[in-house]
């Protein structure tokens, strides 16, 4: 059960309605939600009446959630969720669209990909200034010059920027030139990761694991929410499953419908990441939108083979620029925009 | 590599071919395609000289193919398989749609179906007489009876009939009835079963095994094909992965691209096992249209909840009439048909 | 439920109860068991009354079977199910040791084996005559004259021969030259070749298939229980996961274990396939001892890397034999016998 | 290719050699093992002649590994690594036995399970105080006050505490309590984690990520090594796969054998997580020590019905000690010791 108490509950009413239900036995877990105090009930106490606890000065309503995951349920909030970045509003009927480098190699790389995406219709720019290689001996991303860089390409184009931070140490300095903070899939279960970018109060992408169940997914988020932070993306980007001899993930086109079902928050498709392979990208991209997807995020890169990362999932600026034509009469399609 | 020979190469052009490259220490494999005799070669022998062996009398071409499938390999085969089935042509720009019960159950719930997929667009009926269940205390199907009853729908309305067989010593009767034979997920390696399809010389529609490799699935193909037999359809029907909770298989859209890259011969999208969940048939649908499949398999019952077997996963006759609305949108929107 | 039959029922005791019962809205199906005819009830009638129905003429007892798998469950025989084949006691504190070539290839390899193997202390012969394998241009096993050599190895050494079985259409034909027939993990789900197996009454070697479940497996067994054939050795051979890139499949140890507890039937476990790599085929082994395995199916061959299959995985006769005194040790450790 | 330096290399000598192979277009990445300054290459430079590098100053070695793991190869170092903690040496015939519960929930608690599992035999104690939960409403662990409660245990008992550490920011203060800083199977690829007890320069417990390949791992270990930090135990502690009806996950014993041949760092087994059910971690502890495992962890709670946390799969005290009687036979059957 959770309790949510009055915009304008005081901390007296609050404390009453905590020391209530724990004299019951039940834990309390206080969250935040567009100004509004959660009293989150945990543990196995005694029966507690709804009726009750309804009329106690300051709470507004208590609901019964059975899911493991609440604020990120749509038992929670029935509605979707949207929320703005610049100029875009992210959740609605018109595609986000991400794109941009794995990695950000040079100011010539970044700015030639952030005006060519802009051009073509992206409505962010992506771009990974420290990367989690699985290899100590990869290149490692350029750190805050590559922050840096990242910044001067979103004066120039005006595209918002989305960018990995792989560190609760380093998320204030990230959140100081992102506009999204991205955690990556291998960060998914990285609480403490988790807890500094709920705290940070900036966007978040955060990116499914490669072998998270969709409740896991939805359980991070939750950590995320339970900061009072709800401008969060879910990303599906491919999933490790048995075959994988001509594709480096399985692209859980599934979750998509699925997710929409059971959360309110926007989701968003990686096709790079799913497929892994250049000339399959498009298919994937049309089947994500398709299924529902209310975001896209690409990677884009002037010269893939000279790529330092992911080179091999790279779409050149031509070919971006054609998917993108097919995206909007995809979109089109399923009664979306671009 | 294969050797392909002349139309017209006479019995003792073939011996000698064969003669040749076994004096070299290879194996032979002999199949028949479109009235050419295609000669593989397995094992290890010596090094052969493509050139020599082109000159000999009866050969038309040899080929070096280095992936295991070879017939099915667009290596061997470079244009899209096109095969006619009564009226309609599989592996066009237009797609093939299956639709009908899981299992065929009566006269009425089978005639109902035809007719109301007919009308709302479908191409084939689908219905199952002999049906593989984990449990041998789950209704097995009506056989012979259920065969008879397809063959009166398909009287009714014109539709071809698409059907599975699960025995090699049933091939025969079934091929009676059917249009095209079905070889079913739990089938897919019977490899007797495979050989019984290829002789029979009818359409097979092959399901993939829940964890089958794509690689697997070609080269259970390559055992009908190497009969002669090349009207295959190869389906996509949803894999096993480490997350079940909320839907009963992993739909793999990425097989989609990748089987159209690999091999030639048509491929359709099940999104009814695919998903296994009636609301969201709809998403897995269109993204299977979206990622070019050449045809779907759905599953639609008059009254789902009533059926005697994948009830959860069958739509309704209005919603598949809906669905097909959706699909027609989907289809010009990547320059196909329905 | 199920309802179990007095061994001296009558035929109408037996009508008579399936009436009562199918009245009430059940769905009947009749297995037996040592000789007593078992009423499996299926479906959604109204709630029956065990102590009415226990009361009824013929009627020994009742029993509430909540899993889906009935006579193979530990519920419907609590204690360990065993068999005599030739002078071997399968299901007791005695190991059984299976032991040959993954196929027959010549009388002298095969009868060289036998001997070895048989000296080392194996306790059955195994050798595939009809081989399942993914591409119709491998070597598909000597069929008929691979079986008269098995029977001659038996006739020279006294072991018992362990064969797989592909189609129910040869079931009867390997039976006459078979101790045991081995359903292979290809097709684990090939029903009607289940049902001919039960029909056979001869002991049976289960494999599970690569993606089977372990209630999948139970299922599969219970098709040959519910003909009465209690006769069934289920094997865990490796499951498919996304690790295969030094390994052929992952040992799903845990499942010695839990099939212990699920079901009375023996379990053998077969490290030659779990593994796929002769170096580590001992270790795999000793760990299927150790957690309980009641028998053991390994992979020998005079010339492992002349094996025309499953080369890699196979051990050598020297091999075999030290593999043998670890296996003692072990069996000690755990309170066995070999 | 990696050169290894003399152990009285001096920083001119590095420096030339790293000068003259970038020169060559290589990129460098120095680590350090045993007081010896390795040079690892990157990148795709020009080829580069071992004679003439083995030749220069300061050279003493020069190394072809193919693998993309380096340090943590046997190519690299052939001899187990051996390490010690306290009075234990890790890595030899003597298994390592870690115990104690998943929380830290209580003094008491701690108390009475350290000293029982010390009396059994047990060599290390472990137990969480940061504990990684799914939920953000779970029980996240004591904290500090966890870790004052593990040292108090060591005291009492002598035994060496082994204890997780979930961020970066919090190695400095877990290293001051624990003697063997755990990473979780979720921070596997938390690479700024990895970097930082890589520098702590304290033993490791590393486990595998739950859809981790073997080679992930050892990559992963491969950042801890490449800061001169050889005290790395790896952990096989269950794999995630498509079957977990009845089971918590797979224990993959097949990493066992692998793990041993390539890598030298030594390999422990975790039992509770492997499988998650109580009754059948005995099977699966001696499953592990057959295959090879060179120690083991185990979770042991007084009272495992009330335990805060993984429950299910603790022992209790006097199973525990039962255990230890069984793992001393399996030992021996082994050739080692506890």
């Amino acid at each position: 059960m959770i309790i949510i108490m009055h915009p304008e509950a005081t901390p007296f009413e609050i404390d009453n309605v905590v020391a209530e239900v724990e004299t019951k036995g039940w834990q309390t877990h206080l969250s935040h939600d567009s100004g509004q105090t959660i009293i989150g009930l945990q543990g196995a106490g005694q029966p507690l009446d709804p009726f009750y606890l309804g009329q106690m000065p300051g709470v507004e309503d208590t609901m019964a959630i059975t899911q493991k995951f609440k604020l990120t349920s749509r038992a929670f909030r029935p509605e979707d969720t949207t929320f703005h970045i610049g100029q875009v509003t992210i959740g609605t009927d018109q595609l986000a669209v991400i794109a941009g480098p794995c990695s950000v190699e040079s100011r010539a790389q970044l700015l030639e990909t952030a005006h060519a995406v802009k051009e073509a219709g992206a409505t962010f720019l992506r771009g990974g200034a420290y990367k989690p290689r699985s290899s100590p001996y990869s290149f490692q991303g350029l750190g805050e010059a590559g922050l840096e860089l990242l910044a001067e390409a979103r004066e120039a184009t005006g595209l918002p920027v989305v960018t990995e931070v792989m560190s609760p140490t380093r998320v204030a300095l990230v959140a100081v030139y992102a506009d999204v903070l991205q955690i990556g899939a291998r960060n998914m279960q990285n609480f403490d990761l988790l807890n500094a970018v709920g705290q940070a109060q900036k966007p978040v992408l955060l990116k499914r694991g490669m072998s998270a169940t969709i409740e896991d997914l939805l359980m991070a988020a939750e950590y995320i929410l339970s900061h009072g932070n709800n401008q969060v993306m879910l990303c599906e980007r491919g999933i490790r499953t048995f075959d994988n001899k001509y594709t480096r993930n399985t692209f859980d086109v599934n979750a998509i419908p699925l997710m929409k079902e059971l959360t309110h928050l926007p989701i968003v498709a990686d096709p790079s990441h799913a497929i892994g392979v250049r000339r399959h990208v498009q298919a994937i991209t049309l089947a994500g939108v398709a299924a529902g997807a209310d975001g896209l995020i690409i990677e884009t890169h002037p010269n893939p083979d000279q790529a330092v990362s992911d080179g091999d999932q790279s779409l050149t600026l031509p070919q971006f620029s054609e998917l993108m034509q097919q995206v909007r009469a995809m979109a089109q399609a399923v009664g979306r925009t671009v």
